[in-house]
């Protein structure tokens, strides 16, 4: 008997015979969990860093900790992944804190908001700013803990079937837009129309909608809009940094041991890091391709942003009068970002600006 | 006897008898490694970062995998960090990969040049644009293997006794600037000096020195640089995200089980966000407190800028006529680069500027 085979045995043995070293059992026991995700397996990498940070956890346990990614609707709908890993219908849920304003506003501020903050800022603000502890003591209301699960980065403003030349070519436009950058542009005139993904091509080509909004270069382009709406406005200044969140279970987390936990945050920072460099290495060729076959890319004129400024500043004002954890949790926010933005226009800004002028020459 | 206790009693006789669970010991083995870092514990967060990543490791192996990390200074000098993991003195050195350039230009390229990548496109051209690929194929041969493990993000160009308002001013200056950033300044004229962090104030107040650049606000503050030299320059456009690196001998983590690797290099993530999100919170109010206690903030003008990158372009073209391996690292973060700032102009840059013009009013 080879060395090897005589220790499989005897551990075989041992285990059976009465219960092996409960210690290292304890920290490292059999697991499994289900994750359903709010973005279909075509949003590969929107959905594709929750399966990412499952495969993370996986492999720093010896596949002892399993987590099952399901796409939206596969187990329950897309806009209804938080609910279900609030009631424990699965352990976890991939998804954005905006879909959920419907049950309060204030789960925007922790995905992003107009005029809110840049990706990295929003990192800064939840890692390092007070973020991560505002938004878990407002998450665990409803059941749940949130981890960073991914950033989109800055979005483009959408597509749009005739050129927007001035605050007035807005007015009546039938746009696909939700949530509260929605109720922003409907104070601009636009009139917001909710509809899934699938349904937004159709519905731009037969001239029921004139507008929408989506992702960026990468995710627009697999949707084929650029068939039936030529003009791609940018900034979407509704969403310059969205981060993706997983929300698990409250119970369910306080349940695992210390270090599966420990596993499990620093597999999320990873999948956070990751989106966000997958998305800035698929967005250049897509743009690239997309100016090709003939879109034709456009800046919102600075009346609309000014005015959809002035719209968002209004809403809040609304919302926190009513709403006191809104009112906290965007205050704190915007106090972050005017301090961000204060640095960030000194080296930053200046950094990439002579960089972006001078791309041409080196 | 509780039940607890019975488990206890009767693992340890388990163990004792024959040996517990092979497989289980084997993915968790007991380990003790040392890392050597480039950093005083007075650069909290360059020196943290790797403080931070070690405590990630622990707590997710149950303290089995303990990573010791010392600063500069206590093991070893803080630029022979890689040399100390490369011949095995430590398992591991949290370092910057420019202080190789003695070696071979080509360690620069993976940490920072002038005019190279902005903190995310560094992270995605290493984690998804192929860097991390041609980084390690490049590192292998010195005996290590890296894993980004933070980013200061864009740094300041430093402090001046006096205002630099044309390129003329620059030219007889004697600066504290190192490596390749002080050979690109020496091509304007500029006399760069090699000084340690302890010695720039001294030679800044005497005068022995004109200028000087250290990191960003947060730091440069603990330094006192504002006493003695009033004007502060920005961008660093020598650093525009510089990445640290974590550098480990390659037999050593080739002798590590999968799951301890995955652990590893999920910590090292982690610590990458958490570095670049800790200076994002500390530089602000670092910033306004310097510009309170009277720093006049400028930054370079655009002929320095043109002259600097015309300089930075001849660099590149000498170095890659004679060293292949600095051509075809060169070539890659360019390339890289083009693309990103093509689309960076796009949603990120329009987004971020207008957020910084309308700061006062939202």
């Amino acid at each position: 008997m080879k060395r090897r085979d005589f220790l499989k045995v005897s551990a075989a043995g041992a285990a059976g015979a009465s219960i092996a070293s409960p210690a290292i059992a304890q920290s490292m026991p059999v697991i499994k969990w289900r994750m359903t995700s709010s973005f279909p397996k075509s949003l590969d990498t929107l959905f594709g860093a929750g399966v990412m940070m499952a495969k993370q956890v996986a492999e720093m346990t010896d596949n002892k900790f399993q987590i099952e990614v399901f796409a939206a609707g596969e187990l329950v709908p897309g806009l209804q992944a938080l609910d279900a890993a609030a009631n424990g219908t699965v352990e976890m849920s991939h998804s954005v804190a905006y879909y959920y304003v419907g049950k309060d506003p204030t789960f925007a501020i922790y995905s992003c908001v107009p005029f809110g903050l840049n990706a990295r800022m929003q990192n800064s603000w939840w890692y390092q700013g007070g973020g991560e502890q505002l938004g878990n003591a407002f998450f665990q209301k409803y059941g749940v803990i949130a981890h960073p699960c991914g950033n989109t980065n800055t979005q483009m403003g959408g597509w749009f079937r005739k050129e927007i030349k001035t605050l007035a070519d807005l007015r009546g436009l039938k746009m696909r837009i939700g949530g509260i950058a929605g109720q922003v542009m409907a104070k601009l005139g636009v009139v917001p129309q909710q509809l899934a993904g699938s349904d937004i091509y159709p519905a731009l080509e037969k001239g029921t909608i004139d507008a929408a909004e989506w992702v960026g270069p990468y995710d627009d382009e697999k949707l084929g809009f650029q068939k039936v709406a030529p003009f791609y406005y940018y900034p979407g200044f509704w969403e310059g940094g969205p981060m993706i969140h997983v929300f698990t279970n409250l119970a369910k987390w306080n349940s695992l041991p210390k270090n599966y936990q420990a596993i499990v945050a620093n597999a999320m920072a990873n999948a956070n890091i990751y989106m966000a460099a997958r998305y800035d290495e698929q967005n250049p060729a897509a743009l690239k391709r997309l100016v090709a076959s003939g879109t034709m890319l456009r800046p919102f004129n600075k009346d609309i942003l000014e005015e959809a400024l002035k719209a968002t500043n209004e809403l809040w004002a609304d919302l926190s009068a009513k709403n006191p954890s809104f009112k906290q949790s965007i205050d704190a926010m915007q106090a972050y970002r005017n301090d961000e933005y204060l640095w960030w226009q000194v080296a930053e800004l200046t950094f990439d600006s002579f960089q972006i002028r001078s791309r041409s020459r080196g």
